[in-house]
């Protein structure tokens, strides 16, 4: 029996309320002694670590570094090494793109092909309004292939997803992208016996775009990544019996919040978007989901001041969240993301929880440091669900 | 490979001593800023903190509120989540009640029903001599049915067990309890579709009591719940090589010891009879369980000040164990009972392990928030009886 069996047999629907904050990849690490976390002048988010109980949380398991789907799947409950999301259905989710049993969609850029050389992997980052233009374009022109439609869908700047409809299409496909510049564009192979004819339909797709974008002065070839099919994963409200709303302005987390069943509530870029978003939603549903991106894309810029800063242009709102009075209040991250590593890391998620039931421990700051001397101790994210689901009071017993 | 195939690999018989002392229900959580355990004055379990290494053990996993049964079976190295026990076969256990394979077994209440409405789910709790009167009536005078035999055990004040024998009688039943006062007796429901003979069966019983006892005032009818076959669980002995024993003085807790291949060794209500059994009993055993119950029901009272008193009672009696010198000696609980939440929980075990081959960490009193920085860390309950096996050195070297 596993976490996933006993949700659909323990969890009872109640008034009590959860708030999850994600600060994306705030977990970072000493540049000059200090974290991004211990660098920055945080006062409501350490009353909060004063307020509860502390740990830290290894997003999948101990040394392995999360992509955004994995990180975020374990802490809303599912297990991460069960599920497993193509970055492409996220994008195409977060993007409003319908996605059906027999649809394949993967992750595009526009890019720059000079010589057979890939000069730009982002086209000189378009303006949006020029990737509506060719997106138009291209599913105007584009060739009729019998069997298949093609359809693509402009996201910001240089980005796109690609949706193929066609029976029999595998996602197992490799990546159709160099990853560098200065290296010929690449076709995509297939990775299982199966994926003959979705490779045969991506490739003659990355040919006809060639033809159709020739005379692009920028946008004149595509690379595609992240192949996946519409994944079979129960719902959240079908193992926790919650009414769960997403609070997030993101296209990635939005997709993977309707993904999971959720209320997807979008935000303006603002970070004040997100707290009157909640407010304004908070009599509708019993968990809330609150993504903040900008620890996350500081960290990935390697710039660890604005990282410092973006944890500190958060703490004032965090009042506005503790006024809505939430049975369960945690704050944690997905991943961690250090401005030293300028990417995603493997280490684990400072971690607070604050209820009525959780008592409170010795930690006085909400740090990295900190937290690995928290009543929680060390855990895996997959536990975040139970705790928070345990705390709000909507578990039952297990066995008599 | 799992823990309970590496036991029946590894483990060997030795003649070093375990001692398991289980303070059901002992953690807790803060009531005006101090736990139950961190307001009870217990001078010989904080020494024992001091003299070995603590941990904070989860019964089930973080966040899942366990019943006694799969709380009992994790400190027993048995994984809670593989092997799930009925309420009416530990019931029954206890009771000294026989079960074999063709026997269904129920926990039952003997209730007060006037104008069909349940009155009283306790008939008053009648003295236990009525009850066994009302049970010796039953036995003689409930009507024979073709291929069924039914018996009735009477056990505390309103409680009694009723045991089913016949070919083809499932489990999946529903419980046949409204659960609340004022509601109509409730019957039993097939859960499953081989559940229909069982079914049928149960509600006949059902309808005869209420006909041969329509002339008690207050035990007139039956409440069943926890129906349940004997389950197929291998005994200490094979798995761990021990020749275990158990010194209990509730129902359940013999009852699951016995089921699991130890010997019961029954104690009166005192505490000092635990010690009494214990001593009594040390030479015939390696492996000892013992069972101390007030902790839990003062907790589940929700009366904070008698769990403390419960704590304070055992307290004295701990250099009488200490005494005996098992070879390894741990103290912990099954699961958490904090009085505010007049219930089980879901919060970890304290836990404290003594041995000469332990070592000695910096955990100076024997409260959750102490045992949250002990060297044991955060573990699942299933990890206690590897430990204590290491400990007494009775597992063997896994691999070459």
């Amino acid at each position: 029996m596993e976490w996933e069996d006993l949700a659909r047999e323990l969890s009872q629907q109640t008034d009590s309320k959860i708030v999850l904050l994600v600060m994306d990849g705030v977990g970072g690490l000493p540049a000059d002694g200090r974290s991004e976390l211990e660098a920055a002048r945080k006062p409501n988010l350490d009353g909060l670590a004063r307020a509860g109980v502390c740990g830290l949380a290894d997003p999948v398991m101990m040394g392995i570094t999360p992509g955004s789907g994995p990180a975020h799947l374990a802490l809303f409950g599912y297990e991460p090494l069960k599920y497993r999301l193509g970055r492409g259905i996220l994008e195409a989710l977060g993007l409003g793109v319908e996605v059906g049993r027999n649809d394949l969609v993967a992750r595009g850029n526009f890019a720059t092909v000079k010589g057979g050389l890939v000069t730009d992997r982002r086209a000189g980052r378009i303006p949006t309004e020029e990737n509506v233009r060719i997106c138009d374009d291209l599913n105007a022109r584009l060739p009729k292939r019998e069997g298949v439609e093609v359809r693509v869908f402009p996201g910001k700047e240089h980005r796109f997803v690609a949706r193929f409809t066609a029976e029999g299409l595998s996602d197992a496909l490799s990546d159709a992208d160099p990853q560098k510049e200065g290296k010929p564009p690449l076709l995509t192979t297939p990775q299982a016996p199966e994926a003959g004819k979705a490779s045969a339909v991506v490739n003659r797709f990355l040919d006809d775009v060639a033809e159709v974008l020739k005379g692009e002065a920028k946008a004149n070839a595509a690379l595609l990544r992240g192949f996946s099919k519409f994944p079979s994963i129960p719902t959240m409200q079908e193992l926790f019996k919650v009414r769960p709303a997403a609070v997030a302005n993101y296209p990635m987390y939005k997709g993977l919040a309707k993904l999971l069943g959720m209320e997807v509530i979008g935000a303006g870029g603002e970070t004040s978007d997100l707290f009157d978003a909640l407010e304004k939603n908070w009599a509708k549903h019993d968990f809330f989901y609150v993504h903040y991106k900008k620890t996350d894309s500081s960290g990935e810029d390697g710039n660890f001041g604005a990282k410092v800063a973006a944890i500190e242009a958060l703490d004032p709102f965090l009042p506005r969240l503790i006024a809505l009075k939430p049975d369960v209040l945690v704050v944690t991250s997905d991943h961690s993301t250090p401005s030293s590593l300028k990417g995603h890391s493997w280490h684990p998620n400072p971690f607070l929880l604050i209820s009525p039931t959780a008592g409170v421990d010795d930690v006085a700051v909400f740090t990295e440091r900190a937290c690995a001397k928290g009543m929680l101790g060390r855990f895996r994210a997959i536990s975040v669900m139970p705790l928070m689901l345990a705390h709000a009071l909507k578990l039952q017993k297990y066995g008599a």
